[in-house]
């Protein structure tokens, strides 16, 4: 009987998802520090299209041919870059109709990664209800994809992963055997009663708070600013 | 200041092993379900070596040579082998004095890939107060390797290697900055209120159930039945 139900997984990072192997699931990319949470807020304030590259040499290109690049690696601007990648640069000033290019250390790559499954979408607090009402209606297996910290395991991707898990699995159409997934799920209920606190313990708030960048922390942790849920089309992220 | 310490880690799969790449450090493999597990069990009983092989091919060809071979792949042992891999399988008749070939599913891959580090012993609740012991008087880095399911991310391992870092984080010469391993303890303070409840909900106690081969799911989760601790020498396990 289970069988019949959709799946959901987590997989804690790229280097892993060969092991998820599976052409008819949506992959939902996750990177809450920060890369999927200035992806949905540059829709949000207006932008037309992001295109996620993978490496520097590709965003320097489309920056010689003109177009706005947002561009860090460890947490820094590059210097051929228009801004980094801080959701606060993305403001509407900037981004409003605007076909922005991205490139980030973790998140754009683990979007190219995903790009083989049936469809790849955004995944962020910011949108979270929307995302979880609209991956349920799609009736198809999941596949939640943390970009992680440099190939490594990461709590906060992590349990915004167990967050969704968590709500997906409340749908009787859906069921999971992951080990993943429940580690993600049982993480989240532990750092849910004081999200921000067990943030604060976490690797990458350290490497932000040694590069002045955790100022986004609380930001990136709302829940449901936005009904938007970005998704790839070709090679460049919409709203559809 | 907290440089000065020693660090400790938890890799999930093998496959994220070369994201830790760390010479100097002591490598603890865990497979508690059930190839670590068996393996101190076979010292236990009086095996002299273990000989942990990475192919059916290379274990069948060991036999071939006169040697005693415990081989199986996803749960069953293997048609040329002697025996599979349940801890019950290495009683004293067959192991005492014995140069014993193994080869499993996760667990002797775990124990070739670490073994570019300094030192790599095998952990499992059998040995647990011993093997911490041991680690602090090392006062060297320390990576815990899971040999995990098919390189996913398992349960039953990384609630052990929670198990280990909250331990050895008792000892102040030690400091981690590693998500894994704050997951790791997180998980393992959550389960250990019901260790074999929490157990029973892992995916390969599932798998586990589906062969017949659950009957040792209470016994790898004994602690501190020995004061061995088999480490890799050359190419083979031994106690020293």
């Amino acid at each position: 009987m289970e069988d019949k139900k959709r799946k959901i997984e987590v997989c804690f990072s790229p280097i892993l998802f060969n092991e998820f192997r599976n052409p008819d699931a949506i992959a939902v990319v996750v990177d809450i520090l920060r890369a999927t949470s200035a992806i949905v807020t540059a829709f949000m304030n207006g932008a037309e299209r992001i295109i996620p590259v993978e490496t520097l040499e590709q965003a320097e290109k489309y920056k010689k041919k003109g177009y706005k690049v947002a561009a860090e690696r460890d947490g820094l601007v590059q210097p051929f870059a228009d801004f980094g990648n801080s959701p606060f640069n993305f403001t509407p000033e900037r981004v409003a109709g605007q076909h922005i290019v991205y490139s980030t250390t973790n998140g754009t790559q683990a979007i190219h990664q995903a790009s083989q499954c049936f469809k790849v979408v955004i995944g962020a607090y910011l949108n979270f209800s929307a995302l979880c009402q609209w991956l349920i209606r799609q009736n198809r297996d999941i596949i939640i994809l943390c970009a992680a910290w440099k190939n490594k395991f990461n709590l906060e991707d992590t349990i915004f992963a167990g967050a969704i898990s968590e709500r997906i699995l409340t749908d009787q159409n859906y069921h999971t055997i992951c080990d993943s997934t429940i580690a993600a799920i049982d993480l989240h209920k532990l750092a849910k009663q004081d999200l921000l606190g067990y943030i604060d313990k976490v690797a990458q708030r350290h490497r932000l708070r040694k590069n002045k960048l955790d100022d986004v922390i609380e930001y990136c942790h709302s829940y449901d600013l936005t009904t938007m849920i970005p998704g790839l089309e070709n090679d460049y992220l919409v709203v559809s």
